[in-house]
């Protein structure tokens, strides 16, 4: 038997643990070329939110009783494919769940042996990856420069400021509560702006950054997008990651005085980490490379158990988790 | 004596001629290498609204009793430099006035003589720039892209839509009216949009584009953005000219689901035609080559005399103006 995470109901307002189901699901026999993994891991990522339902969303809406996607690593417990023998350790995509009958094709195995599997869901996963291609490929950073990244203090983020000091960068970080500020600055970070301390967005990063800004790292969209505009410098270079502002809202975008984008020249330019795919082998390596050489730190926030799969939504959307939000099984 | 438009009153909703002052400025004698200029034509540029009070403006607001500025052509009338004889055709920025003394840094001559000199405001002077660079360079179309362009039979959009014709592209072009959407299917538009018949920009948009829009050439901003991003194939370019939408409003953009943005990888751009300065001989000989070949065509709307100015500000304000609107003197 697999335990896997079900939709089972429209969340209304904050998600409740109802809006989901675990149910089991039948141990169907291997087919040749086919693995079962029983997964260690499994990530929470803010975009399941939008599969919930069709409120705001931009992702496809999941049918109710759908099973709920997510990143995953786990070890081959059973195998009938020659390349992946039982004890391989495996990243996937079959999440919200204990274990998973998948074909080898569907696995990435993963390595070196002395590195933390579940670093495979964060900086050497697809959130690195996007912190990666977003600020190296699409912003194009010149050592010097002064980015602004906001929800700094997330999987991407944290990712986003230390590959940005690596590289020469002045980096003006914000995030939500002390705690969360202080690690930004362990982290390299040169300023540092909560977002919850008093005054608006744009009197902080404008104190943050009283000759503007060469680029910004978008992960919230609304008053931080606003504020990133009204301190960027001429030909500013805009990187759109996330509008977590805007999860699950229906949420609309307020841009006052929008002919700032036309006189300031900005150059803003959405994108997703898959389309980064076939260079992904440049990130690796790098990558790697950094966390090896210890000039990448990779918080985490962890919950035990499948379980706390529900709970460990809510705080990644409410934006509790300081680094990536894993569940440990 | 000259006759100079000044600022006389911040703007109170809609523009009064009473917000404006023409004044008698006397005519001081020419330093050495200077020239007195009798203007012939004068350019009515939307920017300037954005110049008379600080309410949503991205420009400097103009202090009370300012000179109004705006581009202008004439004839030098009186000369102290030798390479500007009495008789020379110019263009320069001393516009809202009937003369104006000059250095000869401050001017530009004009040429060839057959071709009218207004012209030098219209599609061979800044809104053909603009046009040129914003779609050539900002947009980098290959042919069979289809291309969106907003307030189309405009100055820059009608040489936005017979240059992205020239180049292969599919144009869809949307106007207010039929008297212009018939316009801009006379200038080669494949699709005609009446932002005015019935229906909403989303609707009107999906209907004329159903595979979706690779392009967009935004003068408007407002529904006209939310509607090109809602038809926006992945990876679709925006070159943001302008938010005739917002001027003079205190606008704000609100642009619902602004996740669009992220999963569409939009690459959006502001620009504005002086950055492309230093190629700006590219332009010309581009356009003067379609212009004498007849494959450019420049409609203007013209009011006649100096005191029509304010009249002149408020009518392309409200759009009423075909082609170049323009003042002949």
């Amino acid at each position: 038997m697999a335990l896997v995470w079900h939709t089972a109901r429209r969340p209304s307002g904050e998600l409740q643990d109802d809006d989901f189901a675990l149910r089991d699901v039948p141990d169907l026999p291997l087919g040749e070329g086919e693995v079962r993994v029983r997964n260690t891991w499994l990530s929470v990522d803010p975009y399941v939110r939008g599969m919930l339902d069709d409120e705001g969303s931009y992702m496809p809406t999941m049918p109710l009783g759908s099973q709920v996607p997510g990143g995953a690593v786990g070890a081959v417990v059973e195998s009938r494919d020659a390349g992946l023998p039982v004890g391989t350790r495996v990243l996937h995509d079959y999440g919200w769940r204990d274990s998973a009958a998948l074909s080898a094709a569907q696995c990435r195995p993963i390595g070196p042996d002395e590195m933390p599997p579940q670093r495979f869901l964060g900086h050497l996963g697809m959130p690195g990856q996007t912190a990666y291609f977003g600020l190296l490929e699409v912003l194009e950073p010149r050592a010097g420069e002064v980015l602004f990244v906001s929800a700094a203090a997330g999987a991407v983020g944290t990712a986003v400021v230390q590959i940005a000091r690596i590289k020469g960068l002045h980096v003006i970080a914000s995030a939500g509560g002390s705690d969360k500020c202080a690690l930004l600055k362990e982290l390299g970070a040169d300023v540092v702006i909560d977002r919850k301390a008093p005054g608006t967005m744009r009197e902080k990063l404008a104190a943050a950054a009283p000759e503007g800004i060469d680029l910004y790292f978008d992960n919230v969209g609304g008053d931080h997008l606003d504020a990133a505009l009204e301190s960027a410098r001429i030909g500013a270079k805009f990187s759109l990651c996330g509008m977590i502002s805007g999860y699950g809202k229906g949420g609309v975008l307020e841009l006052p005085d929008p002919m700032r984008l036309v006189v300031r020249q900005i150059r803003m330019r959405g994108f997703t980490a898959p389309e980064f795919e076939a260079r992904r082998s440049l990130f690796e390596k790098d990558m790697l490379e950094w966390v090896l050489a210890g000039r990448m730190r990779s918080p985490e926030t962890v919950l035990d158990g499948l379980g706390a799969m529900p709970e460990g939504l809510r705080a990644v959307l409410r934006g509790d988790n300081m680094g990536k939000l894993l569940i440990r099984l």
